[in-house]
C-alpha cells in the first residue's frame, strides 16, 4: 500500500523538477557550493512510517528551521512563563533579520525572527557554549531519531560573517533581554544553524511535533504536548514572516523554512513533512519547497482547518464477521490523511484475514486523493495474497461509469460482500 | 449524557460571573442601555446538538462578528481571485478601525478590519442597498438556521455617528478599491453590524463553519468547504487584530468578537461556540467572553492544534458481541471533544443494547475533562435503564485509588466485561 | 540697476526652459488643460520692488501653497495655544495626503499635510462657509496686495472628486479634532485650493512673510511677526514633506509647493520668490520650480543659514564727504542679497550725489553673484548720468588680472577716489 | 557695555537655577558622579567676545554634541558627495539610539543619530584608531580654540557598556555602509564622546560655526562655509530628534545636546551659545539647558528666522560730523543681536570720539531687550569718560512717559544732538 502514497509523493515532486527559479544562498561560500538540483521530499506518518522521494539522503544545514526546535527546548526547560518574559508570540510582519522588539518590553516579537531565536538560545541552560549547544544538539537528535552533527565549514563561515546577528545580540544585551556573554550565545546560535540534516530528518522532526512531542520512530517522548502546541502555534502565526496570512490560507500547516533549502511542515496529529531544494526565492524560502507544500496541501487536502473536520470519524469500526473476513467501516468526509490511515491499518493487519471488506456505505464525501487510495488498496493487498471487496452502494468511491476501468470488486451491501468472501475462502 | 457537557459549560460560565471588569460600548447610546450582567454561552456540536448556559436568548447586535460571514459570502459569490484582488489576507497588527492598506495595491490588509469589511460589503452583488443587504441577511440567517433581523435603533445610531467608517469608505473610494457609491455601501455595512443575534445564533453560525459550510441544524449547505477554509484561515491570522499570536497560542480556535458583546469561535470539524457578555476590555472584546474561550480551550482541550491530533482515532470500533451487549472501543489520546463524541454515540444508540461495554484499554492518554465524561457516562445511561461497564486495565480512566469514590464498574479485560454483561442480561 | 538682478533671474529661468520632465497634474481635467510650457519667475525684494521673468501674469490655482497662509490666519485669529491644541508642528515624514496624526492626541502632525490644512480651515471663525472663506480670501489678498479670486471650474472639480480629503475630514471628525460640519469645512478647503494666483502674487505673498507680516507693496501690516515666525518655522520643517532635510540643506528657504505648478519661497528679511511651471515630479512639485529654487539659492547665495551670517554687516556706513560725493562703505562677506541692497540704496539715493564711491576695502569675502553686481553698478548708474568709483585695495571685487576686461574705475584708497571725484565734479 | 549683555545672561540663568527637575545620566557611573547643581552659560559674539555666567569652567564630556563636528570634519575631508553616499540628511523622527536607516540604501538617516555619527567616524581618514581620533580631536580643538582632551574614565566606561552602539556598528557593517573594523570605529567613537569641554568651549565651537568656519578667537579658518552650511542645516532638521518642529518653532537655532549635560546652539552670523547643566529630561536633554535656550531665543529675539530679517540693516551708517562727535545711525527692527552689535561697535571705537550720538530716528520696531541695551549704553560709556546722546523723535527707545525714569539724554533731531555735543566738547 505504501506505493500508493509513494506515487502521490513522486508525482508532486516530479511536477516541480522543472522549476529552476531562484538562487542559491550566497552570503557564505559554503551555501553556494551545493548542487542546485538537489531535491528531496519526505513524509512521515504519525506512526513513524516514512515515504521518501528524490534526494532524501543529501545533507544540508538546518539554518532557521532550528528556531522552533530551540524555542521548544527553552519552553521544555523553563516553562512558558519564563520564556514569555523574554520572547513574545506576536507576528512582526517583518523580515527574519529585523530587530523586531516590543515597544515597551523590548523583548523580541517572536522566536521565529533572528532576535527571538538568539534570545531562545540564551535561555538554554549550560555552563558554557559547549554545554548549551550539547543540549540543543541532543534535542534535535532526539526529534530526528538519529545523532545529528555540525557542518564545521558552514559554522566557521557563519561565525566569520555574522555581523547582522552580532548586531542583534548586542542590541538585545543593551535592552537587558539577553543574559550572559553575547559572543558565547552567538557562537551557540551559529553552531545550531549549521547542524546538518536531510529531508528525512526534517520529516521525522516534524512527525515528533505532529505526535505532540513523541518521536514515533523511537517511541521516546522528547517533550510534552503543551510545549508542542505552543511551538506549533507560533509557527502558524510567525513561521512565514510577512507571508503568514497567505501561507495559512493556501497551505494551512505550521511550517518553517531555512536558507539551507529546507522546509519543515507539520500536520498536527497526522504527518510530518521535510523538503529540500536549495534554490531560494527573494524571501529566502526554497522555491520548489514552497510549491511542494502548496500542492501537498491542496492535492492531498492537508490544510489543518480541513483535516480536523473530517479526520475524527474516518474508521468507524473494524471487526471480524467470520474467520478470515474483516470489515473496515469508514465514514464521514474522506481525504488523503484519512484514507492513508485506513490503508495502513488494513496493511498492518493483513496477517489476520483473507478478505478485507471495505464498507464505504457511510462515506459522505470523498476527494480524488482518497478515492485513488481506496481503489488502489486492492492491487496493493492482492500482491500479498489477500482480497479486497468494496461496498459502495452510492458509487462514491467508484462511480458507475468508471467501474469498467478500475481494478475493484464492488458490492452494494455488506451482507453481499461478506457472503462472497465466505464463498471465496470456502 | 447531555447533562455532563452541560455541567462543564455551566461551570466554565459560573467561574466568570464574578468578573465585572470592563465597560459597555459607549459610542452610541443604544449599546450602553443593555443589562451589563447579561451572560450567555452556547456550544453547538458538529451535528447541531446545542448546549446552552445562561442568557442565551438575549438579543444583541452582531457588530464585527458580521465580518467573516460577509467575507465568506463574497468568496462564495465571486470566488477567491476576485475577492483577493480587493482584500488581502495578511494580519495588519493594528486596531480594527485603522485604514490598514497594502503599500502598493492600496487594498485593505484583511477582511477583519473595518476597511476590509466595508470592501467586502461592496463586493456583494445587488442593484441597490436593499438588495445587497437582502443577500447578506439571507446568508447570516441560513448560517444561524433562523430568520435574523436588524435592530433599527442601533442601525440609525450607527449611521448617524459613523464618521470613522465614512472616512474609511471615502479613502477606499479614492484608492479605487471601492466601487459604487460609498454612502450606499456604508448604509449596508451599518445595517449588517446592527443585525440582532443571540449566543445560540452565534454558536449555530459557528457550527456551520465547523461543518465546512453545512448547517448541521437545517442540513442545508450554506456555502462550500473552500470558502469556509479560507474564511477560517483569515479568522486565525487576523480575527484578533494585534493579539493574534497570543490568541492562537492560548485559545487556538478561529474566532471573532464584536462590540455588541459577542464572540464567535469555531473548532473546525467539531464545535461552534457563541458567547455573550457586553462589558468590553480596552480592545473592544467581551471581557468574560475572552476568558470563557480561554477556559473552554484549556479545560476542554479545544485547541485546534491539539484536537486534530487526537480526534482521528477516538472511536476505534463499535460492535455487538452478543444480543444486547455493544462494545465501544476507544483509543489514542482522549480529550473533551473525543469523549463527547463517544458519549453522544452511546446515548444515541441506547435503544440497541442493554449493556454498553466501554473498552478504554487502548487509550494512550486522557485528560480530566474526558475522564469526567467517561465516568459520568454510567449515571447518564442507568437513568435510561441501561448499564455501562468500563474496561480499564491500566487505570487510566479510573485510577486504582479512586475506584471507591466514583460510580463505575470496572473490568480488566473485555472478555470479563462481556461475560458479566451476558450474565446481567440473563 | 534693476537690470542686473533682472539678468540673473532671466538667466536662472533660461537655464531650466529646456527641462521638460514631469507631467501635468491629472486628477481633475482642469489642471491638465493648462499650457505645459508656462514658466514664470518673480522675485520681490523686501521693500516690495518686484523682478519678473517669463509668464508671470499667467494665473493658476494656489492649491497646497494655501496651507501656510491659512495656518497663519488661524494663528493670527486664535493665538498659538488654541491652534497647537488642534494641529502639531512636527514633520510627518510622509506624503501630503496621509492622515498623519499624533498617536496620543490624534491631532494632525502639522499644517502642511492635508489633514492639518483641513483642521486649520475649521479653526477660521465664520457663521458659514461663505463667511469663513471670505476671511481666508481677504487674508490671501492682503498678502498678495490685490484682490484674488476663485477658479470656479477647478473648485467644482475638486469638490466632485475630493474623496481622499473627504475621508480625512471624516476621520478628523471621528477623532474629535474637527468641529462643525465636515462637509462645510471641506467646501471652504476646496475653494481655498482653487484661488487663482500668478507667480508675482506668490512672490508678494512671500515678501509679506519675509517682512514679518508687513506687505511691502501696500505698507499694510497683514499679521504680526510671531505668527510669521511660527509659520515659516513650520514651512522649514514640514513644507517639503519627506524631503525636508534635502531641501533645507540644498535650498535653505522656507517654501511650499502646490500641484497647480506654483512654488513659494521666503528668504526671511530679504526676499519673496514665486515660481510657476505646471509640470510636476512624482512628489507633486513643479520640476522646473524646484530646480529654479535650488539654483537661486546656490548661485545667489540665498540659503537662510548663509545670508544671516553675512547680511548683518553689509553696509557699514553711508556718508557724504563733500558735496556730490557719497561714500558707501561695505564690509564683511558679500553675497547676492547684500549686494542687491547696496545697489538698490545707491540707485535710490542717486539724486543726492554725482559720484558714488564704493569702498570695498573692508570686504572679507565675496562671491561671483555679488562681484557681478558691484561691477555692474557703474554701467547702471552712468546711464543715469552718475559716476561710480570703486575702492578695491586687495582686488577682491576686480582681481588685478581682470581689470582690463571690466568696466570699472578702481582706486586703492578712499582718499584717492574722493580726490578724483572732487576733480571730476570740479 | 559688556555688563549689559552680562546682566541679561545672568538674569536668564538665574531664572532657571530653581529648576531642579530631571536626573543625571546614569548609564555609566562616571556621569552620575558630577555635581547636579553645576550650571554654566556662555555666549560668544561672532567676533569672539565671550560672556560667561555661572560654572563656565566646569569640564564635562561632550557626548552627542560631538556629532555635528565630526560630520563637519567628514564633509571637510571628503566633500559632500562622498559623505552623502554613506549618511542621509533626512530627519528620522526617532530617538537618538535607533538604527534608523534608509529603506533602500540602508544608510543612516542622518548624522545626528548614533548610527549616522558612527558612520561619520568611519569616514575620517586614518591608518588606525589613534590617527583617526587625532584628526577629530584636532578639529574639535581648533573649533574651541584650545587643546581639548579625553576623560579617560568616561571613555573606559563607555567602551565597557556600549552594547547598543556595538549593535549599531555591526548592523551598519552588515549593510555594507561601514568600512573597516567596527570595533576600531567604535573605539574612536567612544573617545570622541568622552572629550572634555566647558560651556565656554561649546560657545566658541558654536561661534566658529556661526562665523562660517572661522574661529573668531584664533582667527584661524577651521573649515569652509559650505561645510558649515550643510552641518547647520542638518542640525536644524535633525538635531533635536523627534522634537525638531517644536525646537525650530520655539527656539529657532541650530542646536545639539549631549547626555553630559551640554547644549550647543548657533545663531548663524551672530552668536555661539554653550550651556551646561547635567540634569536631563526623559529625552536626554539638559532640563535647564533647554529652558535657557528657549528663553534666550524669546527674550533676546534670537530665532534665526527673525534675526535674519532685521539684522541686515541695523547699523545704517557710522560717521564723524565734527571732531569728537560720532553719529551711529541705526535703522530697521531692532532686537538683541543688533543692539549688541551697536554697543560693541561704540565701545570698541570709544577712543575715537568724546560724544556718541545714537540716531534711532529710523528704527521701525524695537523689543525690550534691545531697548534696555540702548538705554544702558550711556551708563556704560560715561564710565569710560564718554557721553551718549540719544536721538529718538518718536519715543521708540524711551517712551515719553518713561523719560523721567531712565538715565538718558534724548533729542528729537540729529542736528540738535550734534549741536549739544559740540557745545559739550567746547
Amino acid at each position: 500500500m505504501a506505493e500508493l502514497v509513494q506515487r502521490y509523493l513522486d508525482q508532486i515532486r516530479d511536477e516541480q523538477i522543472g522549476l529552476c527559479d531562484g538562487e542559491l544562498a550566497g552570503y557564505i561560500p559554503e551555501l553556494a557550493k551545493v548542487d542546485p538540483e538537489g531535491f528531496g521530499l519526505t513524509l512521515s506518518a504519525s506512526d513513524g512510517y516514512v515515504y521518501e522521494s528524490g534526494d532524501t539522503a543529501v545533507e544540508f544545514t538546518i539554518q532557521s528551521i532550528s528556531k522552533p526546535f530551540t524555542y521548544a527546548l527553552a519552553l521544555d526547560n523553563l516553562g512558558p512563563a519564563a520564556v514569555d518574559a523574554r520572547i513574545g508570540v506576536e507576528p512582526s510582519g517583518e523580515a527574519f533579520n529585523e530587530i523586531s522588539v516590543d515597544d515597551v518590553t523590548k523583548t523580541p516579537k517572536n522566536p521565529m525572527i533572528n532576535a527571538g531565536a538568539i534570545a531562545a538560545v540564551s535561555l538554554i541552560p549550560g555552563a558554557n557554549a559547549d554545554e548549551r549547544f550539547g543540549h540543543i544538539l541532543d534535542f534535535y537528535s532526539a526529534c530526528a531519531g538519529r545523532q545529528l552533527d555540525v557542518d564545521s565549514n558552514v559554522y566557521a563561515s557563519e561565525k566569520a560573517t555574522g555581523n547582522r546577528n552580532r548586531a542583534i545580540a548586542y542590541m538585545l544585551t543593551s535592552f537587558g533581554v539577553l543574559d550572559g556573554d553575547p559572543d558565547e550565545v552567538l557562537d551557540v546560535y551559529f553552531r545550531q544553524c549549521s547542524v546538518n540534516v536531510t529531508s528525512t530528518d526534517l520529516a521525522r522532526m516534524a512527525a515528533t511535533l505532529a505526535r505532540g512531542g513523541l518521536n514515533p520512530l523511537t517511541g521516546r517522548r522528547v517533550t510534552d504536548a503543551n510545549v508542542v502546541r505552543r511551538t506549533l502555534s507560533v509557527m502558524v502565526t510567525c513561521g512565514m514572516y510577512d507571508a503568514t496570512g497567505d501561507w495559512v490560507s493556501a497551505v494551512g500547516m505550521p511550517a518553517k523554512s531555512g536558507v539551507g533549502g529546507g522546509i519543515v511542515a507539520v500536520l498536527p496529529g497526522q504527518l510530518g513533512i521535510g523538503v529540500y531544494s536549495p534554490r531560494l526565492d527573494s524571501r529566502g524560502n526554497s522555491v520548489r519547497g514552497v510549491q511542494v507544500c502548496r500542492n501537498l496541501s491542496s492535492q492531498l487536502g492537508l490544510h489543518f482547518l480541513t483535516v480536523t473536520r473530517e479526520s475524527s470519524s474516518t474508521l468507524r469500526a473494524v471487526f471480524d464477521v467470520s474467520p478470515g473476513v474483516r470489515v473496515y467501516e469508514v465514514q464521514g468526509d474522506l481525504m488523503f490523511a484519512g484514507a492513508e490511515q485506513v490503508l495502513r491499518t488494513a496493511q498492518h493487519d493483513c496477517d489476520d484475514y483473507d478478505v478485507a471488506v471495505l464498507d464505504a456505505g457511510h462515506v459522505d464525501d470523498i476527494d480524488d486523493a482518497a478515492r485513488g487510495m481506496l481503489i488502489g488498496m486492492r492491487a496493493s493487498l492482492t500482491a500479498a495474497g489477500k482480497e479486497v471487496y468494496l461496498v459502495d452502494p452510492d458509487g462514491r468511491v467508484v462511480p458507475e461509469q468508471r467501474r469498467a476501468d478500475v481494478d475493484s470488486i464492488v458490492f452494494v451491501t455488506v451482507e453481499e460482500a461478506v457472503e462472497a468472501a465466505r464463498q471465496l475462502i470456502g
